[in-house]
């Protein structure tokens, strides 16, 4: 089956043009014919999620963390052709696949969790005063229902934790929206797989079909056609700066304005104080070299601004580095474009006024494609704060240092710094606490905090956010990564003085979910 | 100082063009001249609100919540004079407007003690597991943190609830969002005192100045460049569709794009189950009667649809309806313009195929001005759903009856229905669990459910939800009234591995601030 579009959890027959899939890392190409989807798939789609939703919507909450947690078994029944495809179509080494299947599955359980435990619905109750004068009081219900039909765009960058069953597949489905995914044509074999496992958690609960999915398009006509379509009622995206707003511009000309999400990566500063650098500027340079060239780079968590203050320790730091980086092996890249725009950007940067290059890597594997070389550029802080190009991400192994003069230099620095899904600061014991007005700044333009640590490796938890002010994401007051992702599908809807036994289970007198619920400020089960 | 922009909570001397206000009941010019803010108040404002948000956004909650209950009691003591005022500008009468006025009041109560009280924050912590295998897990703690400076559009409706010191202007104080207030030029005087009010309250409590700004114009060339300046961070609006979807587009061209929260009015589908017309008819007519006309009908939840299955019991509800209107008092609207506006949409709308005017009221008021007589209309099923424009909200004392020659008509009527604001469902006992498609298919279009009651007079509570799916509101995951109208001002900011005494009290390990917190998915105090 592998290939053929998925239209309300079904195989379909495409006579429409077909494309392949590449090995990047030898430029072969793959097994299998991918179908474009054709304007029927698209419709058939959305239409049939439409239906399964006034289904979905109100399933019960045990089926539908079965639901999820079957995806996560079928999706491991798949066995090693999966992670071989996906290491084979995206050029990531099979231990990172291995790793991001794990998270992949792990998300899948954690929303199952979520879902089940089923507080999640924020359900707040207040309750009638029939005496209260002048007016009595009514009885008010409210809790979080799903929005309907949502599309997921299938990112390059993982093909299986952002992908046909990743983050947004699964937090969608824990919300009771039906998805349809556009497959990334980068990673058609990875996609097909694990959409047959969907299929297969479909079957095995016997849920409305409709529910999922699947389709392959090699170019932009499917992606668009999905997000246009009137009973589509949210996008999810992550990806590039400029795909990610062709999205939001698509939805916000519908007749109907829906929400789009869309992750469209950052620079992820990382603020070198100078007692750090003085106590231990070598093991920063080495924690540094790791993170900036992990998964040659492309994480939207990537550090690709580093700042410091000039200083003997920061000589050091630099020295390090750049010995660090020369022997970083290089790595295949995700696909060709990916590639050659890394190759470009990292080049024409140096020609920007005052960007020098600090160090390249000198490991390249000449046996390979597509293969991507770590840099790190140094450029002056008087030069960055006369060139907004300078924030710009350069998506691949790279970072750029700012040197600034001084701490007040560093802080013009960082009130220019455009919104940022991670800012990350390297202190000593107690420095910390000298930079307050440099911390109050940061608060505003960034999504996560991170103190001594490394932005890439988001943890997938209740408390994660991982979404920050514009252009990092479009919209800062949601989260892509960790079971708070649900929100983005759901919205309030409030019963007043309506029949108990007609009420969702959740809101009923009798607490029979027994979940928490606010009710008279208090969360309680009670 | 009445009549003078208030930048930064000081009285500014303009010299740009000047207006005044009119008692709309007799045309005449009121006392009291305003001025039209120019774009150095508009910058300044701005600027001093970014400024403020330095320090406002880590107010103490004890001091936040205390500035809200002052900004109350500041109202309170203007007395008599304000509501004189009102009456004047807007033709709503002193009884209504005292109600109003203790409304607003409360509103600002309720967010103090929102405030004050604190879990509102939403305070969520992962704690570290720094043995976990194959990697440590961090520690990550998040809260919810204010956007910035918020742009509160006066609405003509509500010149105390819904204006200067109203719900959004109440609510994002309590987010920690600094507010500039673009008054209703309906009502500059109402505006001009109580915006008197909050800078007194500023003044008291010490707070940044930079907190309150209010402008005035005649027009709209104010509020267009304060939804496009640079550091406002979110917008809020009630009024009509078009007004709320030209601020919507401005904000989505803007360099960074912002959250608009426009709630754009709604025809508040009524449906009334056979068995409930059966039983009381008459008494369900009196009801509506009132709730069609109260205000003169110019609430965003006036119900301007109702909807029934043709009977005879329906004929015993039209006859009672058509006595009813007949003798409602004509009332006084908002301004010239609306009146206009009712009067033509009222007429227009009997030009319309398959349209009847059932009744009309011809209790005239000769001696005041800006008369509006409340009118109701039928129609048949087959016509409405033939003509899209009898969706159209016609703001007023309007209704319009759509009768349905069966249930399947009632259902066609329902799944071609808008997004709204409410829909209300009068229903005899025991009744309602017949129409289990009907109820699946309005929790999809409505953001509250009323049973057996009237959706004017919307509670302000926690478990209030007033925001629809679009076109009722352009965001339909949030509320403008009820204390989740905070959420609209905020963003989740998340601090990992952070130092314990330099992250926000919400978030510190002791809990000193005695909040809910969700730890491991428990809501607890711990």
């Amino acid at each position: 089956m592998i290939g053929k579009n998925i239209v309300a959890s079904a195989y379909v027959e495409n006579v429409e043009e077909s494309f392949v899939a590449f090995a990047v890392a030898t430029g072969e190409a793959l097994e299998y014919k991918f179908f474009n989807a054709s304007a029927k798939n698209i419709d058939e789609a959305v239409n049939a999620a439409k239906a399964a939703h006034q289904v979905y919507k109100k399933i019960n909450k045990h089926l539908k963390a079965s639901f999820l947690r079957t995806i996560a078994e079928e999706i491991e029944a798949i066995g090693e052709v999966l992670i071989n495809r996906a290491s084979a179509e995206s050029g990531l080494p099979l231990a990172r696949l291995t790793g991001e299947l794990g998270r992949t599955t792990g998300q899948l359980r954690l929303f199952a969790n979520l879902v089940e435990e089923g507080s999640w619905v924020n359900a707040i109750i207040d309750e009638a005063q029939p005496e209260r004068k002048p007016l009595p009081k009514p009885d008010i219900r409210r809790m979080m229902v799903p929005l309907g039909p949502v599309v997921v765009f299938g990112a390059s960058n993982f093909p299986l934790a952002f992908s046909v069953a990743g983050g947004d597949t699964a937090s969608a489905l824990a919300a009771g929206c039906p998805v349809i995914v556009k497959a990334h044509p980068a990673h058609p074999g990875t996609s097909a797989l694990v959409g047959g496992a969907i299929v297969r958690a479909v079957e095995k609960m016997g849920l409305p079909k409709g529910v999922f999915s699947l389709l392959f398009d090699s170019g932009y006509t499917v992606g668009a056609a999905l997000v246009a379509h009137p009973e589509v009622k949210a996008v999810t995206f992550t990806g590039s700066y400029k795909g990610g707003m062709a999205l939001v511009k698509l939805a916000q000309e519908r007749q109907q304005p829906i929400p789009v999400f869309a992750e469209m990566g950052s620079i992820n500063p990382v603020i070198l104080l100078p007692e750090a650098l003085d106590e231990r500027a070598e093991e920063i340079a080495s924690t540094y070299a790791g993170s900036i060239t992990l998964g040659a780079g492309q994480f939207c968590t990537n550090p690709g601004l580093l700042l410091a203050i000039q200083s003997p320790a920061l000589q050091l730091f630099i020295n390090k580095l750049v010995d660090l980086i020369k022997v970083v092996p290089s790595a295949t890249m995700l696909t060709p474009g990916i590639c050659e725009n890394y190759q470009k950007l990292s080049q024409q940067i140096l020609e920007e006024q005052g960007v020098e290059l600090l160090s390249v890597s000198d490991a390249l594997n000449d046996a390979a494609k597509n293969q991507a070389l770590a840099s790190v550029a140094k450029v002056t802080a008087t030069a960055f704060l006369a060139n907004p190009k300078l924030q710009e991400e350069i998506f691949g192994p790279y970072s750029l240092l700012v040197v600034a003069e001084d701490l007040i230099q560093l802080l013009q620095v960082v009130n220019v710094l455009e919104g940022q899904l991670t800012t990350t600061i390297m202190s000593a014991k107690n420095e910390l606490s000298k930079y307050t007005d440099l911390l109050n700044r940061l608060t505003d333009v960034t999504g996560r905090l991170i103190l001594n640590g490394v932005p890439t490796g988001v943890e997938v938890c209740a408390a994660m956010q991982h979404g920050g002010p514009f252009p990092a994401t479009n919209d800062s007051r949601f989260t892509s990564v960790g079971s708070t992702a649900v929100y983005r599908f759901v919205r309030p809807l409030a019963w007043q003085d309506w029949e108990d036994e007609l009420l969702p289970d959740e809101l009923k007198k009798s607490n029979p979910l027994n979940i928490f619920r606010l009710t008279d400020q208090n969360w309680s089960k009670a």
